[in-house]
């Protein structure tokens, strides 16, 4: 095999409950990512579409998780990658996870995966970190393993693949401003009180429960974030009428998707997610707000190849 | 249907990744509760055996929450409640919570069950809060559902029953010193950093996942607690070093037991807990420490009633 080109889908994180843990990738949105093999040892960005991106492979995620993946193998070739960015940077739905992500797992096929899932969420992570300041594997689990991930601990890698119910899907809208995940993190309080830690857990705990026993009055009332969605919820407009209009067009739950502005609903089926995002694009229309709505379904698989030669 | 008796057992809580949220319901230890219906209104306490407790139903647990229940029922008669305590108050294995659980659900089934398992939990838990200056449903929700419950919420009460592995069971010692749970609360830091949350937030979501997918592996990473055990281990003899002889005998995890000074050790097998259970009292006898030690299945049914007239 030469070259590989693959859909690196987006994903959503948070999900009220598990902040910069909790992880679910989507079907709808997604960079295709192409590499190729060269002659030339070390990585170069060919092209980048859709958005514009540096392609210095310093500054670009696609080009860091790239070169910590070639740091562990000594190759006598090199890669060319062309990204066609189908998903808006700063958006809220893991764009850089998804060219991170990938730009390795591309790598990987070509090399007959002599790496791990587990080695390409740490490659990964170096891209995350270049972008957010911190390693946090919560986008690039659930892009790589697929379906609803839970990130134990980064530490040592532990990750855990949950189940997804099977006509869970999401409305995603996002109000057309840009928030760096950099500049959204600092909102975050340092320290919480112990009543809110327990809380919290236990809302993560229950909706992990829920999503085995597929209990969706459960997850209704799991997906809360007492902690940091409050901070973060005044950067995006129009934040708490979207997640009431969402509730009473019979959404299970609404919240912020990672540092927003992006924000999710999840339904159970499709025609409650139309009239979700109806609802909402009304609201949205109505304030004169520019944004983006689309549904999807929970990707189970992850990132998938689309060609290869 | 006059009288009745019920066995109303001991519960270990916290499992190190569910502070004030995480119940399991013992077997082998319990309180026996007779309670009788009497001419004379209200409740009164006639005898308490095994351990000296006050009769004052304004002091003891029992009495507290059978008053919690009858204010909000009209009856024409009253209770007698005679208490044989298997459980030794202080040990952390929820002996209040065994006898104001017992006894609410004695009065309930003499009453023919007018109140639901969430209002016993209730009335249980104003005995909880006088002991421990807390409200709390961690002990009395799994004496009450039976098995293992997760608290999602105290305020807008929610318990979450989660499964059971059917081999799943524990190693209980408790060095013979009392902790006051009040006294133990006070040592738990008010605050906790964001990454300890999202630490034990993770911990607990895998925990919980462990116990769907019967994974002893997951539940060994996630029984973990870095906020309160290492502030509460100091008040018990000889803890981490039991924690490692536990660890080193076969233990899946072990952890303090709510707020000490039992220690817990978790088995998936009667072999392993014999182990265990030998390892630890040979380490306690070495060091001249008096101890109590026993193993006990998880306890799926809860309150079990013995006989009724």
């Amino acid at each position: 095999m030469e070259s590989i080109k693959v859909f690196s889908p987006g994903s959503i994180t948070n999900l009220s409950c598990g902040y910069d843990i909790l992880g679910m990738c989507l079907e709808s949105r997604g960079d295709e990512i192409t590499v190729s093999k060269t002659g030339k040892k070390g990585v170069t960005i060919k092209s980048i579409s859709g958005f514009d991106l540096t392609k210095d492979i310093n500054e670009n995620v696609s080009g860091i998780a790239a070169q910590s993946l070639l740091s562990k193998i000594n190759l006598d070739h090199g890669f060319e990658i062309e990204i066609n960015k189908g998903i808006k940077p700063g958006s809220g739905i893991g764009s850089s996870a998804a060219s991170s992500a990938g730009t390795v797992f591309a790598i990987n096929q070509l090399l007959n995966s002599p790496f791990s899932l587990l080695d390409l969420v740490k490659f990964s992570m170096e891209g995350e970190k270049f972008v957010s300041g911190a390693y946090h594997a919560d986008n690039v689990a659930p892009i790589i393993f697929g379906g609803i991930t839970l990130v134990r601990t980064i530490d040592d890698l532990d990750i855990i693949p949950l189940p997804t119910p099977e006509d869970l899907e999401v409305v995603i809208v996002r109000p057309n401003i840009e928030i760096k995940t950099a500049d959204s993190r600092k909102v975050v309080k340092k320290k919480v009180k112990i009543e809110k830690m327990t809380q919290q857990s236990a809302n993560l705990g229950s909706f992990v429960s829920s999503l085995y026993s597929k209990d969706y009055d459960l997850m209704s009332r799991s997906v809360i974030d007492q902690v940091v969605e409050p901070d973060r919820a005044v950067l995006i407009p129009e934040f708490e009428k979207i997640k009431m209009i969402s509730k009473l067009s019979g959404s299970i739950a609404a919240g912020i998707s990672g540092s927003g502005p992006s924000i999710f609903s999840l339904s159970n089926n499709r025609v409650t997610s139309n009239n979700i995002l109806d609802k909402i694009s009304d609201h949205y229309n109505s304030m004169d707000i520019d944004f983006d709505g689309f549904i999807s379904k929970v990707n189970s698989g992850g990132i998938k190849i689309i060609e290869s030669k």
